[in-house]
């Protein structure tokens, strides 16, 4: 049986996209001589739709697609991944898989295990599977398993019941996987390490198709896999793009039309995540060209380095906004870059609208000292103005602060945290430089100036990074600690750290939280990151 | 038996205050002879915790409280909720209410129920109960439930399990049903038929103790009830502030010492609720006084007379921003408001500001037209004031938006978008106006010419909403029916709406999804408010 994986890049909600895009994908298997094509989870709306599911537009239309695919689908088997109707009690969908053959759906399988923590919430809308059963495919007793199905005790907890065994002890002989399973750094290799636990458990040759794309936050990289009853990886499929690839089951068992690619180098991947996340939600939102402000330090200079990437350099509008505390080399170091990226740029010097300013509150403000206020203000000229850029000329307004700054709060609300989409709120400050170091592997881009100088937001006179934080190094330290591990002070003070430093830092963490509420949208790349899958009270004591 | 109910008010992560607060409660009802007292769900963390629940130490010093709450537990029986620990398969967590007696934990059960929909998440920490049994309770037979465990056929889909059958089929006599259920409008009516119709159908007395407080999102509205075997509200208590309350139950029934009082009117209760709200946002959060941007419209004159009713007149600071497209007649009006209410007001003019940001902008405008930009780039720059007095004074900003604008995009990021909260983001405009009309009723607080003028954001000469927006009665009866009944285009143009205005309204909802992403935390009125309980994707295709 020649089997074909559909790593697909799917537009939540467009039904006729996507359905195009699938019955092309059949139509090309089909040709190909494949018996048997499978389509990623939710394939026909998309994953995740969130809250639309709770349209009942959305979920007819929906099933409406599902039933056109159906009609179309001849002289090759299907498995689609899309939502179906719970007529009995609790939630009023599953998450499904559709076997579609001759025209019609042959049988459907429910997913049994609901991922509900991070930033998956699927028992907010889905009742699990009561049960599961191997099905018939083109003579092969086949397992199909809706992602989390197989991750039954490869999360921080297990689930109770195990999907997969009780495929096997029905005489399932082959397990087909749909899935939306999305990047993080690292993630590939635990995919991997799951996939071939789960073939050698059950001696089963395993099948699991991911789809590609990224939804604002979350990116997903394809990187669909086969597996063989060994455990070996026999096919391994490319990150960050659409393909359909091909696999061959025989008695002697699976085996792939080329060798498996090399795990990529993980700043490599970094970098493709971002760019790609960048990418997708420019196209998917209609936008052409990019804003950001660059000020000469090493985040908007990555930032611009990735938007370059993405879009192309002349499509990377560059705004220099020096005040009067910025630094001539900022100003120079900003400007170097531009050329190097060959990205056009403006300057916008922020003095007068300061001035303006201070004058407008300085009845009001008197004789009051020069404080966090003044800091801030300039923080937000630069954002009023990023977004009267982005307005006028409909740009989108990237986002330049990092995981750290996001972490401690060492941002201001309304000023450089302004944005439609944040490239590096996941990504640590300590990263960031490994980053532009990797981005300027094949030639210089950054200037070196930038990599080298000493951190600093430049908003009073001579104002340095570490005369606020602790030195990168061990802030991010901490914060992985605490924010990816979940480990408390005593945790973390036990693993070395100073107990003042790893209070002030939770602290400074904790009395943020209402900075990140209303942050942009930030691409996910670790196995935590600030958004929508962390969900901390505002109001609280937990210092 | 005579039994107490405490309806408390907890702080979210304050185990020491928490835990005196219940101690206090305990040696209190004792002293007034009571045989049981109950506490609301959670009560030792607060609800809800949300990923605070990932924290280990969290969970460990939750379950330290608890056993020394049972320590000191003696000459009374306590229902107390917390959270307990799943040693076996599943989710880490089981949200719990332990029964204390004689200085230690008699017995605990689990929550059956877990609401995972709107603002609520409990599958992404508890594993639901295995099973429900009911307990000794000084010698009744009483079954302890959690919150949903009682609501099993009351939301818009139904539970396969049914607790309180399983419990009434073991003997209970009696339900006890620890809660933490949000206020919204209309949900005390909601919730006194479900108490009902549970006692009506199992002819068994409920006690239902919910918590009071409110913390960001939402507001808890306490009013604990008691129902007896043929669903009669026997007790209820008070909205919005703490309380002890005692019942009697013997052979004759349940029987409480006070009437049951009358179910409040709706502007009265909505306007209770927003009062209690801000002032609980702001003690929590420890700020003293509040700042506002008082246009002399009516969003920010009904935010405003709340303010003043939250923390009293001398600590709401109101900014009067105007520019060169504001009347005369709004400062004058916003002034009226001011001085009727007795609060401070400051004047600080922004067209300086901004016609330093149109010269910075110039080189880059050239002689492009005024457009939306500008209109932004004022709004913005008063949002960059307000932050700067904010941040000087620090006062908490309040967000003046509400649930009309918010919905359809006519507010601006950044700039009229800013705030910490935001009281008016879950009510429609008409409801503002009636909301309005009701804080005048014992006297004109809000001057008349903000109740008659047409609305208007006064970002240009002569603008008024109604050139880019329907009538406000047209679009708020379209929006209730698109967010809180999630009909489809095609249902709301079926109930009589013009089919290109239904379009267009879904069309705005839908395109600013990005703006409410940044938005401020909102206080939840109704069944479907912007913010936690809303997760609608940024990037989607469905117009």
């Amino acid at each position: 049986m020649k089997i074909c994986l559909a790593q697909l890049n799917y537009h939540i909600g467009d039904f006729v996209g996507n359905r195009t895009k699938i019955l092309n994908a059949i139509a090309e298997a089909r040709t190909a001589g494949a018996h048997l094509i499978v389509f990623s989870e939710l394939a026909v709306c998309g994953y995740p739709p969130e809250d639309l599911l709770d349209y009942p537009w959305f979920v007819e239309a929906c099933l409406n697609s599902v039933q056109e695919i159906a009609e179309s689908c001849h002289g090759i088997s299907c498995v689609l991944g899309a939502i179906a109707v719970n007529k009995g009690k609790g939630r009023a969908l599953y998450n499904a898989a559709y076997l579609l053959k001759d025209g019609h759906i042959a049988s459907v399988q429910y997913k049994s295990l609901l991922p509900t923590y991070d930033v998956f919430h699927e028992a907010r809308y889905f009742e699990p599977a009561p049960s599961v059963h191997p099905v018939d495919v083109e003579g092969v007793c086949a397992g199909i398993l809706i992602c989390e199905d197989l991750w039954d005790q490869h999360n921080d907890f297990s689930y109770s019941r195990v999907p997969l065994s009780d495929l096997t002890s029905q005489g399932a002989t082959l397990l087909i996987n749909p899935s939306a399973s999305p990047f993080q750094v690292g993630k590939a290799m635990k995919r991997k390490a799951v996939l071939k636990d789960n073939a050698q458990r059950f001696q089963m040759p395993l099948i699991y198709v991911n789809q590609v794309g990224a939804h604002a936050e979350l990116i997903f990289d394809g990187n669909s896999m086969v597996v063989d009853a060994h455990g070996n990886v026999v096919l391994e499929m490319p990150r960050f793009q659409e393909a359909l690839a091909y696999v061959e089951l025989s008695s002697e068992g699976i085996g792939a039309e080329h060798e498996p690619s090399e795990s990529p180098e993980y700043l490599h991947v970094l970098s493709d995540a971002l760019v790609f996340g960048i990418r997708e939600y420019c196209t998917r939102n209609g936008f052409k060209r990019l804003v950001l402000g660059s000020s000469g330090g090493i985040d908007s200079a990555v930032v611009q380095t990735l938007a370059c990437k993405a879009l192309g350099p002349e499509q990377v509008q560059a705004l220099l906004l020096p005040s009067r505390f910025s630094s001539e080399g900022s100003v120079a170091d900003a400007v170097n870059l531009c050329q190097n990226l060959g990205n056009p740029y403006t300057v916008i010097p922020i003095a007068d609208v300061f001035d303006a300013s201070l004058n407008a509150l300085k009845p009001a403000f008197g004789s009051l000292p020069f404080d966090l206020t003044e800091e801030n203000l300039q923080a937000r000229i630069r954002g009023q103005l990023l977004m009267g850029w982005s307005n006028k000329f409909g740009h989108l307004l990237l986002n330049t602060s990092n995981k750290s700054e996001m972490a401690v709060g060492y941002s201001t609300l309304y000023g450089d945290l302004c944005g439609g989409l944040s490239p590096l709120g996941d990504v640590y400050k300590t990263t960031v430089y490994a980053l532009a170091a990797y981005l300027n592997k094949q030639g210089t881009l950054i200037p070196e100036a930038i990599l080298t100088k000493e951190p600093s937001a430049e908003l009073r006179p001579d104002q340095k990074d570490s005369d606020s934080l602790p030195p990168y190094e061990v802030l991010d330290a901490v914060l992985k600690l605490y924010i990816e591990k979940r480990m408390g002070a005593a945790s973390i003070i036990a693993q070395g750290f100073d107990h003042v430093l790893v209070n002030r830092v939770l602290q400074l963490v904790n009395r943020s939280e209402y900075k990140r509420f209303q942050a942009p949208p930030v691409l996910r790349v670790t196995e935590k990151a600030f958004g929508g899958g962390r969900k901390m009270p505002l109001v609280a004591r937990y210092d």
